[in-house]
């Protein structure tokens, strides 16, 4: 069970702003894996221009200037982060503050967003829902917001920012805005993912939830304690998101036009949304627990009701058997021409009486 | 059990502001009662007049200044969302915003208020105890106030407002006042409305604790669950509204009068009570859990006592029978004329001493 | 169990203002006992007048200005609220708010103040606790507080106002102040009463605890859930009156004189002990309730102590006298002269055997 | 368990301000303990006057001013509040209104200070730890601070501030500053008593967990709650300090000088520590009362194991002796030689194999 | 189990500032190991000199402007505070309130910063965990920012602040920068350690999880409650640092300059991370200590599904075989020629039924 975000001490007493990379999942992936892949979309209300950046110095040359849409909106797209030489060269390039980015390189951030002179600086999760290994995945965004220029990076590869590429390309309507336009339809699209998140939760409790009815005994602690444990980290990664989506709304910077707002409030309404759900869950994971536990007492009540039903008629039955087993030498009941038939009925008698007994208390 | 309000990832991606009917409960709807019913009442102190609405068309030329009641206040009422054309026309002719469209044909939206510049924009919950299924139903109501016109969006068929429209027609007060009173009176009416829930809660509750006290064996944690989970849910659709009245009591829109004001603060009052009456739900459920965890242990301690008394006075018995009913050659006792009747007296005693012990133990 | 305070739903989408008298005990009165009383004692610093008001008719027919203590206090006290008429013509003659005169007849509201232009309305609960049936009652006083005049509405006969009748009557020194006094002074004596109630508490919880201490498997789970829930209830009473007496103390209304206010902190401190009595029992029922639940799993392990201890010394004992009541041709033991002797004494050491076992485990 | 402060019913109905000494302790306390002593120092720079105080004229005829040592600081210190002539004298003589007098003579009031036109009312408790009976001891102290003199009130006789007194008389660098300073003295070694308390809680705890290591049978539910609530007790009367303090400290009363401030704050930290010191009790309480249920827990699971174990050994052994007790005509087995041994050997074969069975599922 | 900071009460009833060493691990240490350490270090941006001090006299004569480093910044740290010589010539020689040194002698301390006049006083803990005994260990570290000189104590020798010192001498950068800096870059090594005592509990956790899995019944209540209080202890110490950091970004103290509270806002998202780490390692304490409940309870049914079954199935049996030990004279069964056989077919039936049926039931 992971509960620090990061390996954060690999980092204690170095000065602030050092760039190192930091991530607690890091050797979970292959070294081949580890690509870094850079885009550049640039765009504006009557077109776009899409490049691959293959390296650092392609970045240091990057001029939207200079491109087929001037005066545009450009999106400077990073994915994985192993290349701490690609953030270097967009913070010099950009100024983007030493400390803003270290945290662009340390895995489990807090979503938070920061206003600075010249960027407003957004760090958030977009998170997935393992359907087969049931738990929750983070992949961090980092968000730079400029005037003119977008820049984010995500942590690992994913397709979530697909339907804004496909938005800019194919709709259109998008490129008439500006930066914090696209900065609320990226937000937008990761909250919307959560939806997809806590429908995973959902489809899995009922399965748990099924499975308590049919075969309660077949259920463990051990799921409904992971049930609660993923929520409590998903819940972890978005509750942040009303603060930041919050202060978006609020914000006083001039990079935020008084017209996106209005977007940013819709955004915190679906984040609502979500720790709502999220709530929900818990009360139901709680409530899961609850009748798992009382399913275990009661399968013991029932264990030891069969138990007790039978030690309560034999026992009694076999001390009677026990007394005509007794070798005393004058016992007038053995010479009785009927004492074993008067013996085999009395028993039955008894057993009869238990189980009328039994039944009246409801123990059948 | 469902925990997510509605299906709303099947949006993700979207731009905002798209008009797509999203709901949960579709499917289990059949196609055939997917009826959408549109009327309109324009009236004024002096009169009334009532317009069935059939098609998009109709609410085209819909013009209340024709009527035959001028200087009026409109009341639209939309049943059935599964005609988004409808909900466009109404945007396109009253100038609604389209995100606002968009909330209004989300359901599981959270009960809210937001104030626009031409409109003031609430939704809320029509809720009902289903006695039958043990569980509440909600119907999202939409409200859109506005200068001489209110309209209002029912996701589901219901006869919530009748009691609002027999007052326009017969009692004829409430026209006197305008689009602010309307819109007070209709939250009135939904929020009276939750007091009977409360009552259906009530009664279920009174049922389950009867039943507690008579077949405590019979109770299940899972019926307990439930009663927990239905009070959250309602809850969860209700106290966001003292937030709302609250808004709306202290609203700087000039929408809202200031005479009215004291109408909502008086709403607000019945929400509080609502809302209270739920936490004294949920104070009895904890309760009535409690005791039947309770009950469970004390009925395994029933099962166990008996269990032990039968065991603690047979077991000994049976020892002594088991002694005589040894065969070494030389047992004195065997011989003795009375030996039999001696031992059957010494086991009678033994079993009265240990029935005293017991009761003196309390165990009977 | 009642939790909803009312029922309020008899009253669902009537308009605002309905004079109906709404309450869930009516039933349970029988009719004969639904007597109407109303008194109005006029007083200045000299002297005071007592008069018992028959109808509705000499309520109209009231003037303290004929009286013989002129600019005086009027106070006129209702008990039973089963005559609406009797409001309605006082809500007429002294202009209270529609509103009003349906909270007073409404019984089940929440202990609130509110300011309006010409009185303070005031409601609050005068409970008592029934030391027979263990339960706490509640009495619905709503309060009129206006420059000459303070209109008191009790929903049933009680005597609490009697030691203020008595001052006014004997003492003498309150005639000296006005309605804002008069005001505190009947405020106060229903807080003072809740230290009553705060004893009834402590004396039932001394009791239950003394019985949990001498025969705990004669408590029930049962009683321990109603001493929380009437706590709770007593709570939900008592909790917002902090809000009214704190609001009367800051009241920006120009009823309330400078020097009363520091009267209202004083009754404010009085409230806050009995909240803090409240916690204090929940603390106690908590612990009881832990006790209870302790002492059932502890009389399980005795149960269970005593089956074990019987059935492990004399089960392998049965076994052994089982052996030697087989009936092989060929066992030497059983023709051995001193055999059943030595048998005997076998059996008697593994009894003392065990017996020191579990003495030496502490099972004894 | 007493959960009310003060038997405050006995005051119901009377006029705010009534002297009359209320206490639930008042009868538990011999009629010849009920001593009341008065003191009075007055104190300058240069010098001190001690004065005992016999009777209520004595205290009329006090004036400082007459002392040996002018424009100085008074003290006067009232042990015991049986004498109620005694208060009503002071608050004549020292104009102290009514309302105050009365929260003097009632015992179980909440810490709480209050700024009057020319006094600070200062309520506290100082605490004692009982080590014998383990439960903590109130003691009321209530402080008038005024611009010359201080008088405070102690419920009953204690050495509390004795070292005040000390370093008055010995110290004398206390002797330079007001009465402010002699306020915030007296609150510091009440306050520094609170560590004593908590020393005495911890000792106990100590005790109880050592306990429940070394005879966890032993036990009992009873006193895991007893520490709970004393806790709770304690910490009642101390939180509401930190808002005393408090106060104090931002006092717009001219009667605490600037200087002394800053004392007022270091006073609040220790009281914060003192309070986290209870949460940090609280948490150790709720694990030894987990650790508690545990072990009822696992030491029934233990009785449950030797009671299986002993079982599953011989029942099976039980029934294959009484086979061969029985009385067919025709058993071949027991005509064999070796019979006997060959049913012995079997048996014994099926006890090891019993034995190894349980020892791999770690039962021993 | 230690609840309190310290000692507190060996100081009650002293004036306040009064310099005495308090803490309650004082006799745990070895006087031999009692030795106190001071150096200085006085640097610039262009160089820096190290003293090592012997003692108070040393301290009285140090002056930075006689060192080689001229308009430069001092840090005088001081380890093990055994010496309150040191401490007051310190507080002489740079202004210090008594009421701050009197803190920075007491153990025990909550986090906390206070802005005096010449100076900012903050106090925090330097915590390494034992992974021997599983606890952590608290080193309480004094900071004094003044504007030319920061003097620290720390109460134990520790290694903590080493990076610090290897970048004044090595990396040179920190050298440009103020006091503000210095202090800085000291909160932030304590701040960055706690990520590593974040790890030491990660592993703690891990390895508890992993022998629940594996050997359940090995697993102790005890040990899991030591887990919950020592990071309930953690987070004593811990999050009161959020205040302490927002206070000096926030600070209006000119000794903070403007440039560095960017700093102080990434040590507190740093402090934030450590809290919810704390706040996951709660959650996931709470889920051991339920599965570990849980499992009690499974275990208890296993055992007693092992006794049922063995008795359900051997109890009737062994009646049956008592049947035929009877000795009536006339018992037809034992004279048939095939009758030991058919009694044990008859038994071996019913052995095989009892088996299908258990099976059948899901006990095996």
């Amino acid at each position: 069970m992971m509960f620090m975000a990061a390996k954060q001490s690999k980092k204690a007493g170095l000065p602030p702003g050092s760039l190192i990379y930091v991530s607690d999942e890091d050797m979970e992936i292959p070294e081949s894996e580890k690509t870094v892949t850079v885009f550049a979309i640039t765009y504006n209300e009557s077109g776009f221009e899409e490049k691959k950046i293959e390296s650092a110095d392609d970045l240091k040359k990057l001029n939207p200037e200079d491109s087929s849409v001037p005066a545009s909106t450009t999106w400077i797209h990073v994915t994985g982060l192993w290349d701490t030489e690609i953030v270097r060269v967009l913070g010099e390039k950009y100024g983007i503050d030493a400390l803003t980015l270290e945290d662009i390189l340390s895995m489990g951030q807090r979503p938070k967003t920061e206003a600075f002179e010249n960027y407003i600086y957004t760090i958030l999760k977009n998170i997935t829902f393992d359907d087969a290994e049931k738990e929750i995945e983070n992949n961090q965004i980092s968000m730079i917001t400029m005037e003119k220029t977008v820049i984010t990076f995500a942590e690992k590869p994913c397709n979530i920012f697909d339907p804004v590429i496909k938005r800019i390309k194919k709709d259109g309507r998008i490129r008439k805005y500006g930066t914090d336009h696209l900065t609320y339809a990226l937000i937008d699209v990761i909250v919307d993912n959560y939806f997809l998140v806590v429908e995973g939760f959902e489809e899995w409790f009922d399965e748990v939830e099924k499975r308590m009815v049919n075969h309660p005994e077949k259920e463990s602690a051990g799921e409904i304690n992971r049930m609660r444990t993923e929520l409590f980290l998903f819940n972890k990664a978005v509750w942040p998101l009303i603060n930041v989506t919050d202060s978006l709304e609020k914000s006083e910077s001039k990079l935020i036009k008084k017209s996106t707002r209005v977007y940013f409030r819709d955004v915190e309404d679906h984040i609502t949304r979500v720790v709502e759900s999220v709530e929900t869950g818990r009360e139901i994971v709680t409530g899961i627990f609850d009748i798992y536990n009382s399913g275990i007492s009661k399968r013991l009540n029932e264990t030891m009701k069969v138990l007790t039903v039978i030690s309560t008629i034999f026992i009694p039955l076999t001390f009677i058997v026990g007394v005509y087993g007794m070798n005393f030498e004058y016992m007038p009941e053995l010479d009785w021409r009927y004492g074993y038939y008067v013996c085999l009925g009395l028993m039955l008698l008894i057993f009869v009486m238990m189980i009328a007994y039994f039944r009246k208390r409801g123990w059948f």
